[in-house]
């Protein structure tokens, strides 16, 4: 009773979705035990039970990679929790489309120009940071849309341009390497456990490219830093999650790259449920 | 951003199992702050997500309540976390196949024989305590659907014949009293405290015939009253919870009616999002 051969992709999205949010002690994220004052858990959970249609959509391969995030951004607009899982959709619709993770890679070099102007149709929907404030294409110019089209920019090409400050955009230009090894995190471990365990190794091993953007890059190379002293016995969990609460310091990226690992691992028997 | 009208009949359903099971403290049950050993907070999500394409099913008004509750019994049963949600199926399908009270009261009413037949099937799949040890009908006695095809037992026979004993069954005899009460009291609130509220109001007004059936009438009255004294300022509501998380006194009825009441809400404005 504790596999689930039969799972959707959609099934698997969403339990990963679900299964993200409510792992805890998660350091400074949104988790079964903290809210933040204006996103909590309800907020994440209504958007993995949301996003569902645009899913599905992805699932029997309707849409482009732009489209679907843009109508998940829709769909998932009516509570006021804001943004929650714009990253992991970056993440999770290239993979629901192509399944796994080489059918992802695929499925991200078909992106077109018209997938680049609905992805920023919800991005400018979102308050989320991706591109530099000083970008030359930036979401709240008018003038990007024509830039988009006059330089002819796929949405994988948009990818590539954030790449090098971006994680989650790297993921398109890198082949899903985060998404792989967070998944082979998970797959050394099971459950809730599993997640956490997953969640701190890969903070540790990389800079959260959401906490570099919001307070720079030295306080994201302490984050990770830390991260490595928690692993190492050198200070507790509890007080790691703490001090990155108190001080706002939500590596959501990294969270992102989890859900995308949990969606790989459920697709290879990882066992979420013990 | 609040509101959202268009929510379907499907995604309230599962807004509803998702947003009752985070309220905390919910005096013995499971939520954001307590599992038990064998049923955990992920296991009530994830069938929440899970039972989705049965619920929409019922939406497009296909299938019967019985087969529709066997096949959402079937789709959650991927997980080791038990029944989490068969007494709220038993709500929640005739809701959303009716959409509101005056449906889902001339939905029951129009149940066959082969609706219970199909119920008892889901049923057996299931450890629920609904009919007493010696009722005359017994889910583990092969006789039973004999005796329903003999009787020509609709399940809504079924449920007026388990009705002086359970609270969730005397919903369909008596036109879901119970249902709408918790929907007016969660009205008179908003968010994840008026969902605390509504449970612990309903537990002071009404003895959780689950409990009384695990534990007997007495410790259903215990339960009742306790949740009284909480609401008159006599005991503190966390150690009520922890009283009855230590005595596995779960009042899992009252949830039923909750998530039934939070479906109805929903669908008249109710503001979960707050």
């Amino acid at each position: 009773m504790n596999t689930c051969p039969l799972l959707s992709r959609t099934a698997r999205a969403q339990l990963a979705m679900m299964l993200e949010v409510c792992a805890s002690p998660k350091p400074g994220n949104v988790d079964r035990c903290h809210d933040y004052a204006d996103t909590r858990l309800e907020h994440f959970l209504a958007s993995a039970i949301l996003a569902r249609p645009a899913l599905e959509r992805a699932e029997r391969g309707e849409g482009g990679i732009g489209a679907l995030i843009r109508e998940a951004v829709g769909l998932t607009a009516c509570h006021a929790g804001g943004n929650t899982h714009f990253g992991a959709y970056i993440l999770l619709f290239p993979l629901v489309l192509g399944g796994d993770i080489a059918g992802a890679c695929a499925a991200v070099r078909q992106t077109t120009v018209a997938d680049s102007l609905a992805f920023y149709e919800a991005f400018g929907a979102t308050k989320v940071r991706m591109l530099e404030d000083d970008a030359e294409i930036d979401v709240n110019d008018p003038a990007a849309t024509a830039t988009i089209r006059e330089r002819e920019m796929t949405l994988f090409d948009i990818m590539a341009y954030s790449a090098p400050r971006d994680m989650v955009a790297r993921e398109w230009t890198e082949g899903f390497v985060l998404t792989r090894r967070a998944a082979d995190h998970l797959c050394e471990g099971a459950g809730r456990q599993a997640v956490v365990s997953a969640f701190l190794r890969l903070l540790a091993e990389e800079d959260d490219t959401f906490v570099a953007k919001k307070h720079g890059a030295a306080v994201a190379e302490w984050t990770r830093r830390e991260a490595g002293a928690v692993l190492a016995g050198e200070r507790s969990l509890e007080g790691f999650d703490e001090e990155c609460l108190a001080r706002g310091i939500n590596p959501g990226s990294i969270a992102d790259l989890i859900i995308a690992g949990i969606y790989v691992a459920l697709g290879e028997g990882w066992q979420w449920d013990c």
